[in-house]
């Protein structure tokens, strides 16, 4: 064995030993950045059942926590690609939290949407409580949902996948279940005001805003599926979809 | 100067060739993206306005061209900072092409609803021609954005900002306009059905996608800001906010 050799494996030994310490602060921030994150769905639907307006406005605030945690989060990454040059499952991971990153966000944005639509109610017409177990469900699912994926993260468990494709399909049904109990209400009204309208819209929309989120959620399995098999959501869709048309679920309608 | 620091010299400037190329390719292949993301917008509209719902179907299977196109990038970006090392105003760039994807695929999702608001209109309903010139004009002026946006990126000039931030006044202020519209149009209803409503749903729901739109584009003249002059969306955001509370035009409400 050459001394260039020996030098070789020492460096890289030191450099795995580095990167396992980069992985190991990574993991920490996006605990950290994904409970932030459940938290704000918790408080906006929190504000939703209370008409609290202040509370509303928290979560509004609070958004910027969670864009500064993603920021800090890609600013690791970065450094840690660069210096480590991480290959392989190694570099799967730093880039899988990148895109991790990029879906709390997203479902933190969710949480401010409801959050603004209960500080944006029409004056005087408060959230029909017909609709709140519904809501509630929704946001509970979401939550539990949002927390096995990241024990799976710990873990690095791909099943989760399983779990996550059926409490979306849950939340779907319920979401679903509103909008017939919605449309129950509408049709029974006498009077159809301009206010009316538009609380039956801001309904509609609350209810949309936590379906997304299930759709996000589904995302970072996927993410969590990907550090563990290589195998990634552009190809688990394909595999998915082959055959079959797109449906209500796939995307959003 | 000792001949260990003359390989280091040469190994640097092979890197920095290395680097350009890589660069360059970026540019191509985000420059193709935006080009797809702007036309899906476009034929998403085109399809509302004659009621094409096989347009409709061909703009939500489009999509997957976007995300595999955001796949491949993501990859050559890896593929750099990993094998070149980019640092300072380098690693900047890369970082920002993988943020400015993020956001041209949100765009793409947003054509996507539009398009599935298109293909789910209520059976026998079809969307109010009143409506149509402010939709019209929403499209358009992101369009236009975008395609400043990716000419700026080119020109790596950060005075795009400015442009970007009236044209999204302006498409506020059209969205505000055509809900007013509605609203006229809603209170001189004699009767309300479940059909109307939902209609009236989906009007408000297709001007807060293309507002939303507009949001994404300003992200994206944001990151293109930061390429230019290392000042980080979240610090400029910071800076423009401080002193006023958070307002409707921060966040879609």
């Amino acid at each position: 064995m050459s001394d260039n050799n020996g030098e070789d494996k020492k460096q890289n030994s030191l450099q795995r030993y580095l990167y396992a310490a980069d992985k190991e602060r990574l993991r920490t921030l996006l605990e950290e950045m994904s409970q932030i994150t459940a938290a704000s769905i918790e408080k906006a639907v929190r504000a939703l059942r209370s008409g609290d307006a202040v509370l509303a406005e928290k979560v509004i605030g609070e958004d910027d926590l969670i864009d500064e945690k993603e920021e800090q989060i890609d600013q690791e990454c970065l450094y840690s690609i660069a210096t480590r040059q991480p290959m392989r499952e190694d570099l799967r991971f730093v880039y899988s939290v990148m895109k991790i990153i990029v879906d709390l966000e997203r479902i933190g944005d969710q949480a401010v949407n409801i959050a603004m639509g209960v500080r944006d109610l029409p004056e005087g017409l408060t959230f029909p409580g017909e609709m709140m177990p519904f809501v509630e469900k929704m946001a509970e699912e979401n939550i539990k949902m949002i927390e096995e994926v990241m024990q799976a993260f710990e873990a690095e468990d791909e099943t989760v996948i399983c779990a996550t494709r059926e409490r979306r399909k849950l939340i779907k049904k319920t979401r679903n279940d509103a909008v017939s109990m919605l449309d129950g209400i509408i049709a029974s009204e006498k009077v159809c005001g301009s206010d009316r309208m538009k609380l039956f819209c801001a309904v509609i929309l609350i209810l949309r805003h936590l379906s997304r989120i299930s759709d996000y959620v589904l995302n970072l399995a996927e993410r969590v599926s990907f550090i563990a098999t290589g195998i990634s959501p552009l190809t688990l869709k394909k595999a998915q979809e082959k055959g079959r048309p797109k449906t209500l679920f796939d995307k959003e309608s």
